[in-house]
């Protein structure tokens, strides 16, 4: 029981009162319940893994957005998180393919550039596989520290030289009035305005 | 009594119960109050006005903005309504002009163009008086149709044929994470991406 709380405290968010609450619950039930719990854990550890392209979470290897015949494999966009790649395909208007950092720069939690999946981008942009490279990490300190980190690594990469670097547009919500725009997004709105 | 209720009621947000309620608190308060409330009702009218070069509201005609030395009256800012001036002028970073529309096209509630302060607008244009307007009318329905009004309405203006006319981003707000972003906001981002 203890080493079961010990193991469940480890989990985000989880504290000792919920993991002893967690640990009593899964005392409680069946057998049954508590064995496919186990086993749902295991085989998620033995099914999936990182895409060996784009780190993307997969069950295949390479992912079926990196083998996908009708995607534009020339075009590539850069994102945090697993979850990130949601955000765009939610878009219904993107047709290339992802690579996946699994986290943003952040030197007071300790993140460096060592602690980004970088070196599958870096090499299959020198390899010269890429047309376009669109740096969608977040708008935030920590994302835009990334995506200037990015820039300086894909321009020193060798035969980089012609590859278009471009970065999400920050600016106003659609639907929103200006009126609720924070100054920096108003700011951002004004600088990257476009030509009509 | 029965007739300021009746003219408190006029009045945005004030139902029946909310007039009777102030009536009653003017009523009850010091005939100095009373007359200070008259007094700067009154002074309100007789000395805002709308500026007649940018709609702005006023206690002098052309507005501060109008007859600024320091600021480029080449560059314009096209907004809804005088409360926008502050969005932009929040942001610090510009130092153009303004023009007021005092209102977006909004066929549904019987807003249509004849209801929006354009002529100024592209008089000056014609007048060649502008380099850049810059439509900062919000990224909603009825500002992203006011947008495309204006854009017909200068295009098709006397002289404005090298006038160049540009729209603020619409995007992720800055300092928000992708994952929270509504798909029309973050398709607008991926399409409106910059060259770095």
């Amino acid at each position: 029981m203890a080493r079961l709380i010990e193991e469940l405290r480890k989990l985000p968010g989880i504290g000792a009162k919920s993991a002893q609450r967690l640990a009593f619950h899964i005392l409680r039930s069946s057998a049954e319940d508590a064995g496919a719990l186990a086993e749902a854990v295991q085989e998620l550890k033995a099914k999936l893994r990182l895409c060996s392209v784009c780190n993307n979470i997969t069950d295949v290897d390479p992912c079926h957005y990196c083998t996908s015949a009708t995607r534009n494999h020339r075009l590539v966009c850069v994102v945090e998180e697993p979850t990130s790649i949601e955000s765009v395909e939610r878009t219904r208007g993107y047709n290339g393919v992802y690579h996946v950092l699994h986290g943003t720069l952040s030197p007071l939690h300790g993140v460096g550039p060592e602690h980004l999946r970088t070196e599958n981008l870096s090499a299959r942009a020198s390899r010269d596989e890429f047309d376009e490279v669109i740096l969608a990490t977040s708008p935030t300190l920590e994302g835009e520290a990334t995506a200037s980190y990015l820039v300086d690594l894909l321009r020193s990469a060798p035969k980089t030289g012609t590859l278009r670097l471009t970065r999400i547009a920050t600016g106003i919500p659609a639907g929103s009035d200006i009126e609720y725009a924070d100054e920096v997004s108003m700011a951002r709105a004004m600088e990257g305005r476009r030509e009509l």
